[in-house]
């Protein structure tokens, strides 16, 4: 059996369909803005949200970091989970590219409430605090093990921020993933949020590449900050067009990775060396074994098998689906777990 | 009667004495670091904790700031309790002029224990999350309302430290209100911080100035840092004069003010519409009133007899201690509070 | 003779008088904008420039940091001559505190022309290169060698600011010394400059502090800048009160002290050791020696002598006059410098 | 006839060949450093170059921002020419990125002598000066119009920087360009250099990416500085083989963009409307119209002919010859130029 590995859904590597697409793609010098594929791409997601512009970036952090970028000054606060993925593995990214500070929310699986972020801004004439200027959602959350918002919840966010003259950016890298399971309207993300971005090469299968999407006035200085940060590459319209094939194509398959999911979840809470299994909702199981000692000998005795899954630190471990995560992996994963006597 | 303020003991006016101290000082210009009393005060200071370089400030928050930037690196990471002023008062100062994000932890009034600090430290070779660089503490703590480490704590963290390699860092704002309140030794600060900063300006009753002190090698560059903040000051000695003359004669008064303090607080607690009183160990009480509603009128009644408290938010109320607080103000105060009726 | 400085203008100490009132100054606390004598400080200096708003800083690095802070946002450049003090001398402040960089001119003894400065405008839309936001002039010149601007010369790059919405900070260190020697209005600069920097302890003698002075808008967020750089004092009534007594007294005295510069610059250029004498206006002198390699030997013939004056670096010397350097210093300097031979 | 193109040698697209070895290049996640084409690019650069490390980026504004954060703290400034692409077209990413100014030398068509750096460096205990930390130099020289540095000179810069302490970067964006014209060998600029940026989409012909070359003890932080700034990229080896393929096949060629170059630059010589025309020795042509006035229609009559050059600002006008230009393009733009009557 070939590897399985579960430690992320950015392993995938392209089919040879999106090979052929990359292949064929016209492109041009994109820090000019003359990549047709790019600026397609772009187009593409900008109309599927229901956004102004769009911009495509080397990566998701960079995205995600630009965005940041684009709402704040130096001094300012943001406020997020204290799991948020900006926060814990952006390297430091927000204080160090935009000098900003984050107030960290005791959120559910990563993700917070209205009334928690009303609670979290300091009062705007009080200058010994920093200026909060900006919230931070992540849907699906990452280490919240895939939880999706309550768009309910997302609406009334969005009501506070327009009270206290907050920005609301979405960190995205695995909304599709929640737009899937809940079907939902991309356009309904595009209403709430000034800004949110998303990946493409997690889910989706692409080798890379993330876009961010905004309102106009915002965005007028999205490829500003891109060129400042490094993010102005030239004839990578080959990279978005795997891009454009997954949004065409590869939708669907997150259904069955949220699926699989949800049945090695279940799998896992019958299992008798496996300690709590947070609740799945898209494509990431978290789980803890119920002697924390065991950890080497799981990992080791699945590493055997050839599989590989996450070690999140502080006890946590973690599996994600994919676009590789075949049938045949499916069942075969779930025969080495059954099998694993702690 | 005069006005009593008991918002912060940064309210104090000179006594005729240290304004004395003040008229009759030699002065040179301190950017050529030819002003005697501010040497003189940098070398008190040194020697009295046993440290090898002290560096005037024209405040706190300069001090604290050019302290973290002397551990750190743009987008590293400190560890710090969730209250910690340099994260909540110091108008976001940590991103801004060092880049650094800060590590919250969830401590008891403001103070953190090494089994927290070790737990808090992002594992070096995980790039994804920021470096870990400087642990900052805080005695006696702000928000948590004068609450005094435990010195044997204090080691523990120090050893932390040494074994993942961080710079410590005090926050010494209110330091001489804990060396007082437990007969502490400056030097044994000394001994276990990198760097610490005292201001003059609060319970010692200076009209301005802090100073940082701290180890040759890190301060060898303090003097750049306090320029490029704007910190180099010319005949400033007029102000080191006063801190001269606190260390001299007011540290003693420290305790008449921590003992005022607790005298307010067993009086709070014994009022009917007062709530929880914190534990008092210096010269800050914090409480909360036993209905939040009441919170304008109580602080009207205070107002109509010309008395001024804090209001710290999120419901809190603070009241500190000071040189410029007397028997006599004492007496009033607590006569005053007996007659609210809520 | 007692040692005669002239280095700087920044060695001055207070007169008797002005001590005095600094003794008497009612005082409070600044941070909460409640000291009395800083607050008419700031009034009257804005009244005398016809500026909305003034801002009291520990040091003129700052209150130059802060208003280029408030123009800017990273990432944007600022024009200035090639040795202006912002770039040269504040530590790179602009760079670190704003993360702005300089577009430096190639100007006349440290003044810049208004076709020079539409010059170095980068085009706002080609995203490469930093966008221009701010033009910085200085007046008088420090490296410049005490140079004043014409007028009209500013005005006219006000125009060019205007028409590309450029804002247009004066960094006025040495300001006064300008007003006087052309008899100007200070209003007529608070007219053209959106912000301006005044130091009150160089020519003006007081021990400590500059104000800023800008248009509404730019300074609602002034004291949050000065708080995140660590510039919010307490008590420091009694600085201020030190630069009301100077406007009050010592504006005067600014023509002495232009005038002394010019006999020194005259006497410099009849003597047969010294090479070209850069033409004097205001209070600074520069001048090269005949044969630079006699450097060290007329620092020492005048160190003989108690006298100290300063190296610039690059061969360059400089004489600045001041408050403290009396008419019977003045007669002694010229004799010492009559009587050295190279 | 086909566009002719001869705005940047970055507008190429890959071949034929360079294609087929992007399709079939195995991949990897680069995040987790498990891409093997990535990991193969950077061994065989490191070869080349005889350098300790190598590290891919998405771009060559970032690889060279990321070797410039590797050698500065925040403040410090850098040595550099009035003209280098670091300062001027880089998004004014030293002070945004790393919070360093740039001293700008006037060098000869972009390049800088020994001399000149050693007159640059500020004394580095007078504080008041940014502390220079680094010189950064760019070989070719891109608005210097492709010339390239005597070695010997820059073995003596390499001296300099060694008796100052200073660190020495290289911008090689068109490095191979200079190796290729002088017959030089790769490892003697790794043995001068402590880090090297060099460009694979520039005349090189891939569609993207940059590797960044460095001493081991500078480069050990580079994976962290590429996170945190959104470099960090997943199946990104097939940006990577690309590179693999263009060092094993394209080097040759840019032998062949330097002929031409010169040959249209001799060309220019002898057309009577043309003016300057900058000496050639790579592959760029900097040059400028007798009369500026007649740029506009200059670049009009190109147009027509469906050729593309470049207008660099403050009358420069620029051509560069690239791999995608080719034989019959060569002859057909002779033509057109000969063609145009101004």
């Amino acid at each position: 059996m070939k590897e399985i590995d579960l430690r992320s859904d950015t392993v995938t590597r392209p089919t040879k369909e999106m090979l052929q697409a990359i292949m064929t793609a016209p492109v041009g010098d994109d820090v000019y803005k003359e990549d047709p594929t790019v600026n397609k791409l772009e187009q593409k997601l900008a109309d599927m949200f229901g956004m102004d512009e769009a911009l495509f970036f080397p990566t998701g952090s960079m995205a995600n970091q630009a965005g940041i970028k684009l709402h704040t000054q130096p001094g300012e606060q943001l406020i997020c989970d204290k799991w948020a993925h900006v926060y814990n593995y952006e390297g430091g990214g927000v204080s160090f590219n935009s000098g900003v500070s984050c107030k960290l929310v005791d959120g559910d699986r990563g993700m917070i409430t209205a009334k928690q972020v009303e609670e979290s801004i300091n009062p705007p004439d009080f200058y010994h605090s920093p200026l909060t200027s900006l919230v931070c959602l992540e849907n699906t959350t990452n280490k919240g093990g895939g939880a999706c918002y309550d768009l309910e919840e997302v609406k009334k966010i969005r009501k506070v921020c327009d009270r206290h003259g907050l920005g609301l950016h979405l960190d995205g890298a695995r909304l599709f993933n929640a737009i899937v399971k809940n079907d939902e309207d991309p356009k309904t993300y595009g209403k709430i949020f000034d800004t949110i971005s998303v990946c493409l090469s997690k889910g989706l299968g692409t080798p890379m590449g993330s876009v961010l999407l905004g309102k106009r006035d915002l965005m007028k200085n999205a490829i500003r900050v891109r060129k400042v940060l490094g993010g102005g590459m030239r004839q990578v319209g080959f990279m978005a067009a795997a891009g454009i094939y997954a949004l065409d194509n590869h939708l669907g398959q997150l259904k069955k990775d949220n699926e699989r999911a949800s049945e090695i979840a279940r799998q896992l809470d019958d299992l008798s060396y496996i300690g709590k299994v947070e609740p799945v909702e898209t494509n990431i199981i978290i789980f803890y074994l119920k002697d924390p000692e065991d950890e080497s000998k799981f990992i080791d005795e699945l590493s055997k098998e050839n599989i590989r899954i996450s070690n999140m630190g502080q006890g946590k471990l973690r599996i994600v689906t994919h676009l590789d995560y075949s049938e045949e992996m499916h069942l075969h994963f779930q025969k080495v777990l059954r099998g694993i006597a702690l």
